[in-house]
């Protein structure tokens, strides 16, 4: 059995990468930090895990961590890896990072969007972007993991077949994002209370949001063009989920066959990425608790326009599903293995 | 007391014309149509009115009702008063009409749209486009007002000022629009059950939601040219509200100043129209229950793109209290009678 | 115009007075106390009330408020008033206090529940406790009224009649109360937070809920004995709404049709108190946003209990609406000023 | 593998039947049977299992399927299966019925409570109530089980220890149960509209409700008395999740600990009822998507009563779930096969 440690396991990331991993027949985890709930029962944090979980929060020191267990998952804030990780560290265990530390190549753009200095840029050319579907070989082979965001995730796999293929303007393209409240972490915030949320939607870091630069940039390698576009998050009153609707002007001559052959040809054999039916939309509901992403596309003749739609449960594929099935390719298990978890409806 | 008939005065907008007029001083109404329910007390259908309407449903009788009111509301299906109205009805009684029936100009756009025939086109020059803000002059002399849709009223309002003034690229607009449970209206349908709305967010009629020429007529009308643009609702887990994400590029040497003023010039004046303070991003919860739009916008100068949202309650701004603000008009009363409602929070 | 003070008007209850106190002809406030807030726009902390109110937060300052006002809400913590009151101010100003510290006559009850010691217990005799229905005259002529609770108000309105009228067993008396989330304030807690709220529903506070000696004792008045029930509110996934499921035994040859006879006895000429149509249970949807409550029974022959169900919106009936309802009885306005508020459906 | 057919699989209950079952090692599914949806890709009604499964429903042919499937899980309306059931099919084929039809032994009561005529009233007596912590022994021998109803699992396995251990006055018993929507079924019907469900709670079937009877019997048998009692459902905007509040009065000298060791008694072995530290009450959100479920109990000393509270998830241990269970013993597999669920938080 491998073993895992959690540094973060009491966020809402951490507790599904908890559930997740129960059901997971390779791994045993041996180590749930949590800053905050030092010495508590894991079960009190999360009762759900009562008389299934019976270990208790431990401080987070990654460097007992590393000696102990063979792969970390860190779903801390920004900054908190890149401050503690060094050689020695990486030499002994493996590290999937769920925070954004090593996810952006240019550390220019990390601190300006950030607005953090990054203390460990040596790694940053080391770490491989975990989106398995793109960079499934790399991953296969890494020793630290950078694990997608949430509306990264979402938005790059909806994208990524007419960016890689070469159909769409890549300057024309503007991502409309909704997601659940669970994006939005387990802190006692005002805004996140439940009747600020509930009856409610808005937008949110309009022309601001961290996720744009790590969107560009993964897509901008996939057209082999620098991108720049619109990314406009907003707040859902609902648990989980992300949908992402993206418009873009589509190249010349391009026909709905061939919009639906790109995304065919990268995502038939995707066990995780699910093509829809012509007409039928995606909806995050139908991908709930699992980890799978639901895409699709409608063209407008009219405006010469593409609308990708594209679906995931924020805290699985976005966040601990997609980082387990990165687990999963580093250390040679079953891609799918603790991932088939069927949508919960309704 | 101006006499009130409402066609169609229990679904969701029906209902809610019911609340407001309520309480509005110069009012009373004197039909409450229904071919549902006949016969049956309106409080019966929406128990929130027990001990406050005492009347009894009655049959969608236009004739009959003309002769005894001095205004029709119709919050009817698509084609219902194109199949009734007549010069008889029209000499006696004015209308506003909360249906698509002559909000559309062309009537071969309307029918390609709506799919049906359109009974009476004769009226549709005559009929006049109830946006208040807009086209407040014309109402105050019309016996026949489209009252504009929910999706419509908050995405006009959302760029008219920006397109009136030329500093936005026509061809380049695209509105990703939310919409309240509400707006579905109260029809049994398993799409709108609880179990399958809730927890979920989806697109729908992408690229084929009948509110689109409506936008780009009136657009149009606005910047004086032919308008040809994007529109996505979604359907969000919340009873009402709609918000719209609108993007557009802006022309060469357009500042923020200037698209402040333009909002500005427009709705400094305007009691229904908030310009929100920089940097706050409207809600659909703040304006609950009122027959506020709440407008702002961000410009992205990384793609030279302007971020404009707007929010409504898409049963009052979106229909009644818009049909009510029409009413006032057309009557002479003080614009904002029975609409002083503040929006209820939370 | 009377002049009004709010101490505390930026939580939930605070600022639905503001929402109704903007609707009300003779009064005008003066003075939105907020500690957390001081020399912030109101407008800021709510949105909603942009361009309806310009003013500014001030500091909780109730010596100079009694200088200037004529009337103070005090919607404060447990203990705040209490620690403050004395004869100087409350001979120059009237107050309605929305918390618990002159609602209990028996200070060690007070004491004993609520954990802190009482410091001016000198005022709760001449206290009135302001429920309106059942203590009417007494407000009319008081200077200093303890506004109910929001459960107590629901539990208490709920079973009045048949207390009062002799009618059932008072030992036997088993109150089942749901309340949305609005109730538990506007405080940042991880367990009022969206996602540990919605798709969720618990009890609290079971057989130690403050609430219980409250209604016991308003109970016990109207029954002319000494009450001990059960009391247990349960966490609803939803922003408004109080519901109270009674259940008591019947007395000996108690029938239906006493029953009835008993809520119309004392609630037929009541404006606010609606007793519903046999066999229509209340909903809190029909009361949103208003100051009714609705009440009705049925009766389990079976069992021989009467089930009686009581709504209300708990931050109007059960807060800032039962406040404004008490003014008015105080300074000898119309009672329903300000109050004549159409439920919003949906 | 043993092979499984499905009547009614396109319910709520149905559904999640389908989704239990791909989990499960021992069986397959060789019937989707829709009587809506004859010929219809099973996906095309519920897109969450959309590549999972490709099956195609069928009519809901009872007599055929016994002839194909080692096992069949009726999810039909009630008198559907009593209607059709003879010798001929028990003799092939073992069935898990989710109605009513066999839960009642007394006929009389069972029509008395539906309302309609019991077409084979010969197989009640051999039916067994598959509440399998009650009566496990029974369900391994067993050709047809009656699986018990959301409500009437949920009250029984809460109030039982006490029942049987005869801790309690049989005729004080009073439940006070809350539903999600889920448990209101996927009918198109106005109450179950998101807009009318959503923001709004609800008692209904008060006094009257079917699930009575069958909580009646079966804490008739635990305790060895007739029982009578009160139990009033309520509506709750959630999608999934039951919680019963039960009160009753305690025989004299019963403690606290006779209590908390019954519950040990009866649950301290059993996988799928965990029974929560002191002061944890049982919230609907910690069980969702398992089979749990969690008990806990609070004893008010000032009214002798306890309050006894219970929580599940309708869909799986109060349908589907406890269906599956059901179906591990009568074929002799793992009691948990399929079942080890992790709840889903948030």
């Amino acid at each position: 059995m491998v073993k895992v440690g959690i540094i973060g396991s009491t966020g809402y990331a951490g507790g599904e990468l908890v559930r997740i991993l129960m059901g997971h027949k390779e791994v045993e985890i041996k180590w749930y930090g949590s800053r905050s709930y030092i010495d508590k029962k894991y079960y009190e944090v999360y009762q759900n895990m009562f008389q299934i979980v019976d270990a208790t929060c431990m401080d987070d020191n990654i460097e007992a961590l590393a000696e102990e267990v063979d792969v970390i998952f860190t779903a801390t804030p920004q900054g908190y890896l890149a401050s503690l990780l060094n050689e020695a560290i990486l030499s002994k265990v493996k590290i999937v990072d769920l925070s954004a530390d090593y996810r952006i190549k240019d550390v220019d753009v990390y601190e300006q969007w950030y607005k953090i200095e990054h203390k460990s840029p040596q790694f940053i050319e080391e770490a491989v972007y975990g989106l398995c579907e793109v960079n499934r070989e790399d991953v296969k082979k890494a020793r630290l993991v950078a694990n997608p965001g949430c509306y990264t995730t979402c938005s790059i796999l909806t994208i990524y077949p007419l960016a890689k293929e070469g159909l769409i303007d890549m300057n024309s393209i503007i991502i409309d994002a909704k997601s659940g409240t669970s994006g939005a972490g387990r802190g006692a915030k005002v805004d996140n209370l439940y009747c600020e949320v509930n009856e409610n939607i808005k937008a949110y870091g309009v022309a601001s949001h961290r996720h744009t630069p790590e969107i560009e940039e993964q897509l901008g390698y996939a057209s082999g063009e620098q991108v720049t576009l619109n990314f406009t998050p907003h707040l859902v009153p609902m648990n989980r989920g992300i949908l992402a609707t993206a418009y873009a002007t589509l190249k010349e001559g391009v026909t709905e066959e061939m919009v639906r052959a790109a995304y065919d040809k990268y995502y038939a054999d995707e066990k995780f990425v699910r093509v829809l039916d012509k007409n039928v939309c995606p909806q995050t509901k139908w991908v709930e608790g699992s980890n799978y992403v639901d895409v699709n596309f409608v063209i407008d003749k009219r405006t010469n326009r593409v609308i990708m739609m594209g679906a995931i449960d924020n805290l699985v594929k976005g966040a601990a599903g997609q980082a387990v099935q990165n687990m999963n390719l580093m250390f040679g298990f079953k891609e799918t293995e603790g991932l088939e978890l069927v949508p919960m409806f309704p």
